[in-house]
């Protein structure tokens, strides 16, 4: 694995992800600079604080004026906009990646010729966590976490090899999906399970909440994570979420028909079944 | 608070909440025997062997004869079974309880007059894990746990204290529910998530497990629960547990009709509520 130094990387948005990866980048000395750029002062000014960024600026254009690495790590609605003044403020040539958890529409309705030998191509780094903000970034978000790149036929092979790189040297396993292969699989990886946890906690009553223990917990954790980010998330990737939705409606109701009926040995099948499968991906 | 010690404290099934019964009634000193009553006798010996009991046997009316408290940790379906064949074989006016998931139907069904003074008042300590089996017994697994008393019309007072003290002893928070009420919750609160976590690890394709994060895993732990305890449980439940059923079904018809109509202010309100309904019961 070659490990590239870079002269500054520039991070913008610098929330849990982005914080974590300057971080990542500084503690593993990987770059000279990371620049933070961001709308809120206090954010930039915590991620300074925590270690994640070298400098930083509420200008995107200034920010990106000297990068040759920008990594767009805004909320999935703002990536588009970021990616493109990004592009026309970049040096020549630079190489755009962000972190956004949809790819596939956004990828083919913004990312055609950006111009000026300028290119982008997504990355998706499978970390993250309930908490948001800088404050929570860690050095080793990534470690042992699959990132998915998402090449298209436009793509450069050396830009996937530098990006591969990249995610690698901050601990992290890369693997290549289509952009809009890489939306199905999160539909069901990830988006389906935080809807059914919504669902889950908006449909449990407060006066049952004493009673409830790891499970309830459990199953409903993840609701706590932020309404807004997952309202885009959910509206860039509606279409598969609703098909992965009609997959847990299947199963939903194979489990109330085998209780409604009292049937014991359809019961039986269905919750082996499940055991099997979540044995299979560990604690 | 009294701390009554126990001569002889009978555990019948030894598994993780039998096991950890007898582990915390021996290591804080509580009873000076802990009879433990089982049908396999690999798992007594495990018991033993962990120090979860200090004797014990495969013939139940052996192992209750000198008892002056009984515990019926048997899986929910064979809990009247053994509670009654310990009442006849029980000294006269022993006090027995469980440790059951469910209460109402059982209650209703098979507690009337036991015999000889003999009591039976329903416990459910709200705690357990996704492993079973005596050596995950925890002399800790009740600290700072609900665990619930059901009384009837028909319960003695006396008892109620006796065993408020007893799980009070164990580091529990003691809560009483009629049984009725106590299945109307847990349905709500662990069961309904149970039925979640199995529909959603039997739903998620196995081509998307690669791409699951924390959510994914939160959401589906529990499916790796035993599956013939679990059946168990839904069986004996089953009203309460269709009923909370169809309150889940409402709020991800919800969320669905916000998604598929694109509706970002009503998909807003939705993840808000549930955010706030979950932050409310802490990690």
């Amino acid at each position: 694995m070659s490990q590239t130094r870079w002269n500054n990387a520039v991070v913008i948005g610098v929330g849990l992800i982005g914080g974590s990866i300057g971080l990542a980048l500084l503690r593993r000395n990987l770059a000279d600079r990371v620049t933070g750029v961001g709308r809120r002062r206090e954010s930039l000014e915590a991620a300074a604080e925590v270690g994640a960024v070298t400098e930083w600026t509420l200008d995107l254009a200034e920010g990106v004026s000297e990068a040759d690495l920008i990594i767009v790590c805004s909320p999935v609605s703002l990536i588009p906009e970021h990616a493109k003044a990004a592009a026309v403020a970049c040096p020549e040539g630079t190489l755009i990646t962000d972190a956004g958890s949809t790819k596939g529409r956004l990828v083919e309705q913004h990312y055609g010729d950006l111009g000026r030998g300028v290119r982008f191509l997504g990355s998706h780094p499978m970390a993250g966590s309930e908490k948001s903000g800088p404050r929570f970034a860690s050095a080793d978000l990534f470690e042992d976490r699959a990132t998915i790149l998402t090449p298209t036929e436009d793509s450069l092979d050396a830009d996937v090899k530098t990006l591969t790189d990249f995610w690698t040297s901050l601990g992290a396993r890369v693997v290549e999906l289509s952009p809009s292969r890489h939306d199905e699989m999160l539909a069901f990886a990830s988006h389906l399970p935080h809807l059914i946890a919504v669902a889950a906690a908006a449909a449990i009553p407060v006066e049952s909440q004493p009673y409830s223990a790891g499970g309830f917990r459990d199953v409903t954790r993840i609701a706590a994570g932020k309404p807004d980010l997952w309202r885009q998330i959910f509206l860039e990737n509606r279409d598969a979420v609703l098909t992965a939705l009609d997959a847990f409606d299947h199963s939903l109701d194979a489990l109330r028909g085998a209780l409604r009926d009292g049937d014991p040995d359809a019961l039986l099948d269905l919750l082996s079944q499940a055991k099997r499968n979540r044995d299979a991906l560990g604690s």
